[in-house]
C-alpha cells in the first residue's frame, strides 16, 4: 500500500475535468466538474442525515438505486437545496451530461454545494458540457481541475490516491474531497468522490463505504453544521482485473486498507483546510468502556467552540477538553482521565485522574504552536478507543461565515 | 407585575455585598460575593447535567438535601474543579463563611466559576470575609457588588426584579446571573442567583424552579458549552407575610409567573452579553408538532456557528437557519417552513414552503443590522412552540477565548 498521485484519475480508466461555466461571477474560479468511467462501475454512496436534503441527493438516490453509475458531475456556488424546481433541475443536470458523453442519465450521479435557497441556472452548464467533456484527462491535472470546480470556501486542493495488489494485480483507490464549513459528522459529510479499478461486487462495495464512513468522514468536523448536500460516493470500474471480490475475504481487507487509507487522508485535508482554521486537530480516545463511547467523546472534545479557541491560541487550557468529555453524554469515570497535548515538538501529560497536573506552561507553548496537534485522552477504563479530526477556531472562520453569499 | 429595582436585595430581609479578595490579579474586578437573607430560607437549586462536576455542586447538594439555605458565597476566577482537594476546599469556604456569619456551614450554597482545573487558594477568602460581611447591603448598590464579584467575561451585570401581589402582600423576585461564555442549555446553566420574599414550600419552590428553567436558561447558549459549574438557586425566605403557598393554586401561578418574568429577563441579558456578542438573538418556533419539538429546534437555530455568523454580518442566509432545522432530530417537514428575520427596523419573511421568495436585500440587511433579531420560523404542522435565546458569533468570541487563561 503506497500513496500515489492521480487522486481519481489514479484508478485505469477514470478521466476527469474541470472548468469554469459562469455559476460563479468570479471567472478564475471553476465551478463545473466530471469524472468519467470508460465502463459502466459498482456505485456505492451514504448522504446526509439532514432532513432538508439538496435536490441533487434526492435524484442520485433514484439513479444509484440499481448500483450502478459511470460518471459524476458536479457544481459549486449554488447548492440546489431549498428550491421549488431543485429535483426538475438536477434532473436536467444530468439529461445536459447525458447528450454530450453519450451515458446514459440514470448512470451519472448529481452533486451541486454552495449557497442554500438560490435558483440554479442551468444555461451555464449546458453551454459548457462541450468543453468540460472535451478536456477530460487521464492525467492528475485533470484531477485537480476536477476539484477545483468542486471547492467552495476550500484554500487547497484535497485529492488522494493509493496503489496497492489484489491477487497480483496493481489497483488503486483515490478521491477528491470538499471542504471546508457545514461541516459535521452525521453519516455522510461533505462531497468526496472516490474511484477505484477494483472488481468488487456492489454489495461489498456499498458495506465497504457505510462501514469506512463511521471512523473517517462521520468523526469529522469544522463548524457542527450538518450540510444539506453531504454526499461520498465511490465508483468501482474494475478495469485492474483482479477476480471480483464478493466475500469478506482478504482480498476485501485489502480494499478496506487501501479505502481507509485514502479516506483518513482526505478528513485530515479537511479538518486541517476548515473554514480560517490555522492548525489540525486530532483528538485520540483510549481506554474508553467500548468504541461507540470513545467515538463519542471524541467528537465531543473535536466539536468544542472552546476548546477550538484555545487551541487558536495556544493556550494548554486541558479543563475545556474534561468539561468536552463530560458533558459528550456517555458514562464516564472522571476520576480516572489522563490528557495530554502533542505536536512535532513533544508530548506534554496536563491532567491525571481528572485532576490538574504540574507542568510547563513554555513547553505547552512550544508543543501547541505546531500545525498539527494531537489531544490525547485515556480514559483508564476499557478498550475502546477513537479518532476524531477538526480544527482550531479562528478569527476568519467568523470573517468567511459573517458574509459568505455576499 | 412590575420591574423594579434591587435584584437579589428587592426581596425583603435580603442583603449582598461583592468585594476584591485577591483570587484574581486585577486588583479592579471583585472576586467574592455573598447573599444573605435575615431568616433561614426554603431553597431549592437545579445544577449542570455536566459530567464533570464543580467541587461546589458535591458541597451544594449535600446542603441543600433538607431544602434549607440562608446564604450564597460565590467567588469568580477559579471554578475549583477538576482539584483533587476540590470538595474539601468548597466545605471550607463554608466554614470560613460560616465563622463570620453565624450561620449554619450547612445552609450555606457555596459556588465558584472561572478557569477549571487550577488549585482555589483559601486564604484570600478567609483575609476578606469580614469585610465582606461587613459591607452587606439591603440596597440596589450592594446587589450590584455582589452581581461584579461573580462575573468573569460578562461586559455588564446581569440583575433584573419584579414586584408583585399576592393575597394583598406585596412580594418581591429577583435575582443576578453570571455569563458570558460555556453557556449551553442542559438542566441548569451558568450561576444564577434568585431571591424571594414570597413564602412557598420547599417542595412546589424546587418544582417551579424546574418548570420554568426548561423554557428559560435550559433554552439559552452562547457556545455549545456545557459548564462544568452550573448552578441556578433560588432562595424564599417568606417574609412578605402570605400564607405559605402549599399548592398549585392562583397564588402559585402568580409566583411562576413572577419568576418567568425575571429568568426570562436574565436569559436574554445573559445572550446578549454572551462572549463577543453585538447582538441578542431570539428563535421563536411556532407551529411545530409539539413543545418539544419547538424546543429542540429553536435550539438548534440558536446554536448554529454558520447561523451565528451569518447574524453578526447581518446577512439574511435563511438557507442556514432551514439547514439546522433539517439536522436537528426532530421530524420536520421541510416543505411547509416559513422563515422570517424581526428586528424594531420591521418584519421580513425571506421564505415560504421550504423554498426562498424574492426579498428585498436592502431592507434584510437594515433589519438584521439591529441589536436585537428574532428569527421566526412557523412550521405550519402542529401547535407546538418555543422560544431560545442566543447571540452572534464574533471576532471577539475567539479573541477571548484564544487566550482566556494569560
Amino acid at each position: 500500500m503506497k500513496y500515489t498521485e492521480g487522486g481519481v484519475c489514479a484508478a485505469k480508466g477514470f478521466s476527469a475535468n474541470g472548468v469554469h461555466c459562469g455559476i460563479r461571477r468570479n471567472h478564475e474560479k471553476k465551478d463545473l466538474s466530471l469524472i468519467v468511467s470508460e465502463v459502466p462501475c459498482q456505485a456505492a454512496a451514504v448522504y446526509t442525515t439532514n432532513r432538508v436534503k439538496g435536490a441533487p441527493i434526492l435524484v442520485d438516490m433514484e439513479h444509484l438505486s440499481n448500483g450502478i453509475a459511470q460518471a459524476v458531475i458536479c457544481n459549486s456556488g449554488i447548492a440546489n437545496t431549498c428550491n421549488a424546481d431543485g429535483v426538475e433541475k438536477a434532473r436536467a443536470m444530468a439529461e445536459i451530461c447525458s447528450r454530450v458523453t453519450g451515458i446514459q442519465a440514470s448512470d451519472i450521479v448529481v452533486a451541486s454545494t454552495g449557497v442554500i435557497g438560490q435558483p440554479l441556472p442551468l444555461e451555464p452548464i449546458a453551454g459548457h458540457m462541450e468543453e468540460l467533456f472535451g478536456g477530460l484527462s487521464h492525467s492528475a491535472e485533470g484531477c485537480l481541475k476536477a476539484e477545483e470546480g468542486i471547492m467552495t470556501t476550500d484554500t487547497r486542493p484535497k485529492m488522494t490516491a493509493v496503489s496497492f495488489e489484489i491477487q497480483g494485480k496493481t489497483c488503486h483507490l483515490g478521491g477528491i474531497a470538499k471542504g471546508s464549513g457545514m461541516i459535521h459528522p452525521n453519516m455522510a459529510t461533505m462531497l468526496v468522490f472516490l474511484t477505484t479499478d477494483v472488481a468488487i461486487s456492489h454489495t461489498l462495495l456499498h458495506k465497504a463505504l457505510q462501514m469506512d464512513v463511521r471512523s473517517t468522514f462521520n468523526m469529522t468536523s469544522v463548524d457542527g453544521d450538518t450540510s444539506t448536500n453531504d454526499t461520498c460516493c465511490i465508483l468501482a470500474n474494475g478495469l485492474a482485473g483482479n477476480a471480483e471480490i464478493t466475500d469478506e475475504n482478504e482480498d476485501f481487507a485489502i480494499f478496506m486498507q487501501a479505502l481507509n487509507s485514502v479516506t483518513v487522508d482526505l478528513c485530515r485535508k479537511i479538518a486541517g483546510d476548515g473554514e480560517g482554521a490555522t492548525k489540525l486537530l486530532e483528538c485520540c480516545v483510549t481506554g474508553a468502556k467500548n468504541e461507540e463511547d470513545a467515538r463519542v467523546l471524541a467528537k465531543a472534545v473535536i466539536c468544542s467552540s472552546l476548546v477550538k479557541a484555545a487551541m487558536f491560541g495556544a493556550d494548554a487550557n486541558w479543563g475545556r477538553v474534561l468539561c468536552a468529555l463530560g458533558y459528550a453524554g456517555t458514562e464516564l469515570d472522571v476520576d480516572k482521565v489522563e490528557v495530554a497535548f502533542r505536536s512535532e515538538k513533544g508530548t506534554i501529560r496536563v491532567c491525571e485522574n481528572g485532576s490538574g497536573i504540574a507542568f510547563s506552561e513554555e513547553t505547552a507553548k512550544e508543543i501547541l504552536l505546531e500545525k498539527e496537534i494531537e489531544i490525547l485522552v485515556d480514559c483508564h477504563d476499557g478498550e475502546g478507543s477513537a479518532k476524531a479530526w477538526g480544527c482550531d477556531l479562528t478569527y476568519d472562520y467568523v470573517k468567511i461565515n459573517g458574509d459568505y453569499r455576499t
